[in-house]
């Protein structure tokens, strides 16, 4: 096997890492919360079927690798529960030193294209990174929906908070999906699994 | 929340199950076996990393949407092993019945949109096709032989038959890989992984 393909096997392998790297949404089950592996392949599904809702013109392929590609930094970072307000504020260090770690595996330019993947989706400016973003805070929404608000309930999350996060993160990508978001969320605190504030 | 988005978010939640759908391969830790969310999206990150072997040119976008729904048909029909013979001659009907089903809890044109994909897969006459096959065989061999052949030794599978499955499943896309997968095999022959039959 030459040098290249040994470095891309051993990267492949790596990324099997992914399926052990958990997240605080639980399944439909409710039985077991999901990994990130799980989840990164939902989004795929959910942009796929979704993307007549982008605001903007988006290129489907490109919007899919981003959404596949942007947890991988997490196999050295772990995964930052949304309204863990610590975790946040050292989350974007740790998570630039795993993706020069783990992009650094591969040969330059192949490493480049997945590390400028990895940032179009952090910096969130283009089309296709603000629709992807839209997408990764719609699932788990949709997973607490279906779960009668288990993980919500579990860290007594207020609904401004997810009020908020839905405005920075899915408003900018797809406003129709915003709007049923927020439907969901108002939903959510007359049943009691948002806290009212 | 119209018509058609009501469809679209109860075909996303009904996605939900396939992690819950077993295959008989052991992740890297070989703790437990992957499941169907977690294969297909390891699958878009390998098609995403390895495309440069293709035989032929492929569109990548198309390629990873592929491999992303080729399962998706498991939630009604199961997973059938590679090496299961009984089952495997009941899975084309098995899948086909599970295809009418989950692609038509969608508005005729976007369910046929996912139809034409998985019946796209399945044939595996276009170059995208072909190179989806390669890395949906290529995938969970990397993974039995990282975790020294313990699915394969389970099975007592003999090596002519994952042989028989690379000429057929991965040469057809990737001579490249079809080459590496062969020398993969010889090594856990002599080690003692695979039947040397």
């Amino acid at each position: 096997m030459d040098e290249r393909l040994k470095k891309q096997m051993k990267f492949a392998l790596e990324m099997d890492k992914e399926k052990g790297i958990g997240r605080q949404t639980y399944i439909l089950n409710a039985l077991r919360k999901e990994n990130d592996a799980e989840h990164g392949w939902h989004l795929a599904i959910m942009t796929m079927l979704l993307s007549e809702y982008a605001n903007e013109k988006i290129d489907i392929g490109r919007t899919i690798e981003m959404v596949v590609i942007h947890d991988v930094v997490e196999i050295d970072a772990g995964d930052t529960y949304a309204y863990d307000d610590a975790g946040n504020s050292t989350k974007a260090e740790r998570e630039k030193k795993a993706a020069d770690r783990i992009f650094g595996m591969l040969s330059p330019e192949q490493g480049q294209y997945f590390m400028d993947l990895w940032l179009e989706f952090e910096e969130a400016s283009t089309p296709e990174a603000k629709f992807a973003t839209a997408i990764d805070s719609v699932q788990p929404l949709m997973l607490n929906d279906a779960s009668n608000g288990l993980a919500w309930r579990e860290h007594e999350v207020a609904a401004s908070k997810v009020r908020d996060r839905a405005l920075k993160k899915i408003k900018p990508g797809s406003e129709k999906l915003y709007e049923m978001v927020i439907e969901i969320i108002g939903e959510n605190v007359q049943k009691g699994n948002l806290r009212d504030c």
